[in-house]
């Protein structure tokens, strides 16, 4: 059975994390800018356009805490939490052109801007970028984390891209996807501080788990606001997935839930991309008949248990609750 | 005034290195195979649709050949020649996409066959294996190099395209662009060898500029080679850089030794991408009048000098003959 955390309290925010982050992220934003800068004037203009697009910088803040909670003193987590936000960065620049995106966090999407090439060759440079960082802050064992997780995002991706646009995905295979495409950077981000810190092995695991399992759960609640959250309200950033026929837990579930007559309608609309005007309604009318977004949710929250119980390891700290509000925050998001 | 490198003599040839490195390389080749392998069956396709497809693997072979010159003795060089190979093969990928190329070494480009994402996707997944096997080997400063020449190498991509059918480029400019997008990659696959073997810093950039130079030279033979080789003859493989609006060198030159009525055509021809059945015909016509394929060259013939005199530093070797002799083929490959 899932747990269920308790989402709706007053500590469900990420604001105490950013005040205790707040001086060594301010060391991050600077090396993000002085590290996108290139003669080549294309490069700081696209890599801004969408590193100051106002992403909430989740998982670099997330490196910084991890670092801070196991004691680190040094100055390696500022470059790799340079390192976490380029190489989601580079994601973010690729799966737009992979996604054929129009929009991106409310703004034009920057391949529609400077054209698929810019999109995909800054995307490469920021990732060269990131690597040059990691080097210099010269611990081998994470750039075995971070580059591992190189690999496995890009599989991730690959995975969904052959998973694309078939209903009969199961719950299994598409937790597999977003492991890799999501949760793995989660999970790299937060490993590192521990790494770095050179503590012992049982905190590094630890703080992997809490970074996967938050990541598991944020793309799951991601997954249900594509759908306009857990009231279903229509907003400006709802339908994407369902227009691109991406398949995730929601369509997962209704699928497998719904009697022939639905399933025929997910295999049209998603599979060969027949969408009419009324069509999302109908999604979101049949997701709220077979209780898809919310035991969407249910899932999420027992991931988001499961990386709170991975921080039960280390002490009571500021820290600590400010983690654990954020995993809060992050399921709380769907309301 | 360039420094000829008389290129008919029957030493212009890699054979001699293909012998040289071959148990390396056979290492090397199943490194390559075994580290393209996922669960994700569409990523060993796509990998091996393009690493299978015949390439001379010219630079793995350089990092071998520099390890041995060097007199390494580890294991090592396995690993950073199949890294070198991946990020060639990653930038083969993300290119066919930018120049929406349909060809590949005579076989359909892999964005043909599945698509603009998968070959994304690869490529940024064999990046990612790419680095995990560097980290491997363990040497801080051979991630350096390579992960420097990564961001390089794209950061001269997004030059070009920022150049991309302006007529005007000037030679010098254009050096720029092949620096970053071609040579690097032949610097940082040389400069690992005795870097891994803990040589001299003179060793160090000897071999650096070995690559770098090779690397200009090898990518001027191919701008003359795209226009038909210096006797220019129309081929299967030729007018692909003038339908793309590519400016090289030849384009360079031609433009401007040229008449204003030559560059009108240019223009035309490159900047607005109106081209008729008889005028990459007229283009070569007038590359021929003002010497533009040959000077070219003449240009590669110097860059190929400098490579063998920064050669000259090693003790005679069959190793070094073998390396002379590939600085001859690459010039000798536009006949």
């Amino acid at each position: 059975m899932a747990v269920i955390v308790p989402f709706e309290t007053p500590g469900a925010s990420i604001e105490e994390l950013v005040a205790l982050v707040a001086p060594d992220m301010e060391r991050v934003n600077a090396t993000i800018l002085s590290r996108t800068g290139s003669d080549v004037t294309m490069i700081p203009e696209v890599a801004n356009h969408l590193i100051s697009s106002g992403g909430k910088r989740l998982r670099p803040m997330l490196t910084l805490a991890m670092a801070n909670l196991a004691g680190y003193a040094g100055d390696g987590h500022i470059k790799l939490a340079a390192s976490v936000e380029f190489m989601h960065t580079a994601t973010l620049l690729h799966d737009d052109v992979v996604d054929e995106s129009e929009m991106r966090r409310g703004k034009l999407s920057a391949r529609m801007l400077w054209g698929n090439e810019a999109s995909v060759l800054v995307g490469d440079f920021l990732l060269g970028q990131a690597f040059r960082m990691m080097v210099e802050v010269g611990s081998l064992r994470a750039l075995d984390i971070l580059s591992a997780a190189a690999a496995t995002i890009a599989e991730g991706e690959v995975m969904q891209l052959a998973a694309a646009k078939n209903t009969a995905t199961t719950e299994d295979e598409y937790l597999a996807v977003i492991r890799g495409k999501t949760a793995e950077l989660f999970a790299a981000a937060c490993e590192v501080g521990p790494v770095i810190a050179n503590r012992p092995k049982a905190e590094q695991t630890a703080c992997r788990s809490v970074g996967m399992n938050l990541g598991i759960a944020f793309q799951l609640v991601d997954d249900v606001l594509d759908y306009g959250g857990k009231s279903a309200k229509l907003g400006k950033n709802t339908g994407d997935d369902f227009r691109e026929g991406k398949i995730t837990l929601p369509v997962v579930l209704a699928f497998r839930r719904g009697n022939d007559t639905e399933r025929a309608f997910w295999i049209k609309a998603l599979e060969r991309g027949e969408i009419g005007d009324s069509d999302l309604d109908h999604a979101i009318g049949l997701m709220n008949k077979h209780r898809a977004l919310e035991d969407t949710l249910v899932r999420a929250q027992h991931y988001g248990a499961m990386a709170v119980d991975a921080l039960a390891l280390f002490p009571s700290s500021p820290m600590k609750s400010a983690l654990e509000q954020v995993v809060a925050f992050c399921l709380a998001r769907s309301h």
